[in-house]
């Protein structure tokens, strides 16, 4: 049986249980894998027979600089197979993008036009797979290094739909909602004077605003919004795809030099189609544990001000 | 100045900005600490003198098996020293329960009548915490081993008051609410029958009943209630208390013996004082890594079938 979606009984929370995986009990008592570096690393070129059928590619037929393909262990499937009475399938699409070809090159590493032609892409195959039945969500996602959850080295982002809004975009839309209601405005919007006039950017040039969020529940978390009101990856212009890659790879390659190179989750929350929330991506670097107090109450401790850290990020 | 309250600017989200901690960025660059073992341990015996002054404990003058004081490093404080315009105080208390004397012995080895004197140590501290003015909630937590975000090792738990309701118990509370308000009864009480007769149960005596959570986000998540509608630790009675620890020494043992001591987060889910939500138990390992789509969207995906994990647990 293929995975199964799941509503927690109490919160409106959605769970999906990957039986699919085959994992036994025992497997849990220790953590296997680890990279096994590039010697099998089937998301580098020459391997390319080992991948689910490529859907696109940025680069001519011998070479590509950027490949997309359907993720080879999927969370969610459009081939659900046979059900049960009661069981809800795990329906979507998940899909891999290899944002380049060399085995050890970080995100952060990237140019600002190959960071550009990433994130054309990935506003690409979002706008694909929303053309697909019974897309409710599409969410971009990034984890780098395995303590951030990523399975495999060889860089890469992940593209899911699933058949409802993620909790958290869903809060945070229904926030938006709720603030328009109330003032007839944007929430982001009305926030952007004050945000570009506090000690908590770390980067702006009039197209987009970086800042370490006021409630930053992270250590050295960072937001990257538009100045201009746009809900969706395929609203961005030219240049404000540029100033997007720019704020990137210095976020990204701060980091990487001034900390260590953390592990970290990079998400974008793009509205829902039927709503009107302001576009912004979130960079999580993994700095810190979390524990019963997040856990199992979500309220967070950060033992970072946001304001020290944006004006470490925000020199070089 | 003293730590900090922030509430999210889009999500009702609370973060305390714990800049009294004084860290810099760079001691983020690697993970110091780790254990130091019992030898310089100040929760040991003998050391009483350096813990802050005694609240209460079990046991002789002389010795003791259950010791409670206010935690050295407070996330949260009564004393809230001065204070700049739109600074928000971390308004709160926060205290240890150090569940046993013997450095290097679990939760998991109490026997039922320490287990028993432990919870009802923990009924007190929430109780005597309650009547201090201005406790939104008192949340009690326990974080095992340090991946699970315990800073020492010897066994400990942590009462937590603070100004206001955690966002994940709000919404909980928020959710039995609705439930009530529709149907006029309590939605755990009402699931009650269906999940003792379902296969998610870990163990269950007519008091108390654990199980596997239908939409478990974590493997091996289990959920600890009561048969009887209740809401605070304050309600249970004397066989309750006994049939909780006997649930809880079974479960945590299980987990020690089989999953080879995983680290783990346990949080009690009383009601808001205001509230009518019924009494649970969350106790979660920390035996998977929460990735992009966990951090970033708050879907979960859980490779270890809740039914699987209960059956798991159910046997010796």
């Amino acid at each position: 049986m293929g995975n199964e979606l799941r509503k927690d009984d109490i919160l409106d929370r959605w769970v999906i249980i990957a039986s699919g995986r085959g994992k036994r009990p025992t497997d849990f008592i220790k953590d296997t894998g680890g990279d096994k570096g590039s010697e099998n690393c089937f998301f580098c070129p020459g391997r390319e027979d080992q991948t689910p059928p490529e859907i696109c590619r940025d680069g001519t037929s011998g070479e590509w600089g950027i490949r997309v393909f359907p993720n080879k262990f999927p969370a969610v499937t459009l081939d659900l197979g046979p059900t049960g009475a009661g069981f809800m399938p795990a329906r979507g699409v998940h899909e891999i993008i290899v944002e380049s070809p060399v085995h050890g090159e970080s995100l952060s590493d990237l140019d600002e036009p190959k960071m550009t032609r990433v994130l054309k892409m990935v506003r690409d195959r979002v706008e694909a797979i929303y053309q697909q039945e019974g897309s409710g969500y599409v969410l971009v996602f990034k984890n780098h290094k395995r303590e951030a959850g990523a399975s495999l080295s060889h860089t890469h982002s992940q593209v899911m739909s699933m058949p409802f809004i993620p909790k958290l975009v869903r809060e945070e839309a229904e926030a938006f909602e709720a603030y328009r209601r109330e003032n007839g405005s944007c929430l982001l919007c009305d926030q952007m004077a004050a945000e570009q006039a506090s000690d908590r950017v770390i980067t702006e040039d009039g197209l987009v605003l970086a800042t370490a969020p006021y409630a930053s529940r992270i250590p050295f978390e960072s937001r990257i919004t538009f100045v201009r009101h746009v809900r969706q990856l395929s609203e961005l212009t030219e240049d404000e795809f540029r100033s997007l890659a720019r704020a990137l790879i210095l976020i990204l390659s701060r980091l990487k030099r001034k900390l260590n190179d953390p592990p970290y989750n990079m998400c974008i929350h793009a509205s829902p189609r039927e709503g009107d929330m302001h576009l912004h991506l979130e960079i999580l670097p993994k700095l810190s544990l979390w524990a019963g107090l997040e856990v199992g109450g979500e309220v967070y401790i950060n033992v970072m001000p946001p304001e020290e850290a944006a004006g470490f990020l925000a020199s070089d």
